[in-house]
């Protein structure tokens, strides 16, 4: 029931595709590092949802194949991006780029994915290429600012939690709704559908970054690919530590814990087993299974097919470890 | 006679748009440094090839100021992110962004600019968004392949002029080519006639970039707004440096001089001065004046308006000191 089986035939599509849409003429210094990230295995989450909503309106699949392309490779800069600025050393099992390489290299790597991803979606069907460029643009726009907001956190001291929704609606949750309403729009869905899947979209991207952060603290590091507690070290601010300094501040917790807790709590171990203890992991737990279950009653207001793909995709990641 | 005086009124036309395009409500993290950079005055040498090449065809030069707007956004992404790679300190006079900031600040300040110049792109006139996104896409692609060149020619012992003129008409001349033809194409030129202005283009960025070779050795700092001998410092091949070389194994020099004379000549002055004394800077000299001659022969093939102005823009690079 994960995602990797339910959709094996389409993803593996999508592989051959991406892998294909890579010009083997490109300077060695560029492809090798660009093909060492392709040929890791992802979900491919985002391309799934431009597919499945096309599909929607009845168009064929392969009609967004070319768009589908472009925003898995759009994700995969800002992984390559962000991994730098993170100082992650593992992405998907396997050194970052620019740990097996350099950072020079991985600007340049994340720079090629963005023409890359740019050049897939001017592969869409003609009739659809203004709409859907700007609504990519647009989205690489948000998702820097997102990204830069959620730098900026990491030197601010009372972010909000609006702040925090704000920032993750941008970096995460952005490119989620931007990949359905590009499948919807290359697919033929009016106006107002296209707004249900961009909604759909949205929603499923802000549960899928809260799962996120809260995976950072409680994932199986083997599984999970790269290090648990990533976030914790970087100081990076998440729903996980806003909820808990929330907590702190605003029950009578705040007696006995001090604002600066969590740079006390030094340990992860520590600091994960307080916020089990204090109820903040099933707080957001149940947080993150009701925006799961939003995104799919959103999709209830639609009458459309690969609806059933969809919300299966919602539920497998409702259910992930990693 | 330089640019600026001669295309004063454009280029006000051109930074006043630019800055208008940029959304004060981005996070101030993102914005300040956007600002920074695009207030200090450049050029603007590609926008002006984008708006003078829509405008030879009759069309209203208005009708190309986001196409304009974004080549140049384009542009200053490429050297946001150059700077970081290439350790540079200053830019314009300035302080390069990564060290006024940082390098995070300085890759999602790049990043960005690229997705806001996409979005200043899809202002084209719809009529002609398709092949003016294909035209600036595949350039970023381009660009990134002649950055991975430059980057790994710097631990390359033996790089050919000719793999030197690849990395060069990819890295510097593609934008410049790309600038024109996207003009042309917005302006209504016919198959031929974007050609012939894609070739000017081309050749322009060619010898524009062995200038600026050239410039790095020779040009006033203070007027440069760079450090001069800064390729040299990065042990960077151009085509002095390459030419040089070159020099050195054809003719009876090589009997003086080892193979890795540019090693040896650790002090900037003293191989300055070398070069000078064998020719090479005379011989350099040449090949810019014939290519800056061949770009202005091109033209003479077209019959359009503004082509004065192109011309112009050609002979004032010529005369540059920075």
């Amino acid at each position: 029931m994960d995602i990797l089986s339910n959709n094996k035939t389409v993803i593996e599509r999508i592989n051959q595709y991406l892998l294909n849409s890579i010009d083997p003429n490109m300077p060695p210094s560029l492809l090798k590092p660009i093909r060492y990230f392709l040929e890791n295995p992802s979900k491919k989450i985002r391309p799934l949802l431009t597919l499945y909503s096309c599909g929607a309106f009845g168009r064929n699949l392969d009609d967004a194949i070319p768009a589908a392309a472009a925003v898995e490779l759009f994700h995969d800069f800002t992984l390559v991006h962000d991994d730098i600025m993170d100082k992650d050393d593992l992405r998907r099992g396997k050194p970052t780029i620019h740990v097996k390489w350099d950072s020079g290299t991985a600007i340049m790597v994340g720079d090629a994915l963005i023409g890359l991803s740019f050049q897939e979606l001017t592969k869409s069907p003609p009739e659809k290429l203004g709409p859907v460029v700007k609504i990519f643009s647009e989205a690489l726009v948000k998702v820097c600012e997102g990204q830069a907001m959620d730098k900026a956190f990491e030197t601010t001291e009372n972010v909000t939690i609006a702040e925090y929704m704000e920032m993750i609606s941008k970096k995460t949750a952005w490119l989620f709704k931007a990949s359905c309403e590009i499948g919807a729009v290359i697919g033929g869905g009016n106006d107002e559908e296209i707004a249900i899947l961009s909604d759909f979209g949205k929603t499923l991207g802000l549960a899928f970054q809260i799962q996120d952060d809260l995976l950072d603290f409680v994932a199986d590091e083997s599984k999970l690919g790269k290090k648990v507690g990533s976030d914790f070290k970087m100081d990076k601010k998440t729903y996980i530590t806003l909820k808990y300094r929330e907590m702190l501040e605003t029950t009578s917790q705040s007696e006995n814990y001090s604002e600066h807790e969590v740079e006390d709590l030094k340990s992860l171990e520590e600091f994960s087993k307080r916020i089990t203890e204090l109820g903040v992991v099933k707080m957001v737990e149940n947080y993150v299974d009701n925006l799961f279950q939003k995104s799919t009653d959103i999709l209830d207001n639609l009458k459309v097919a690969y609806k059933s793909d969809l919300y299966s995709i919602a539920k497998s990641l409702e259910r992930r470890q990693f």
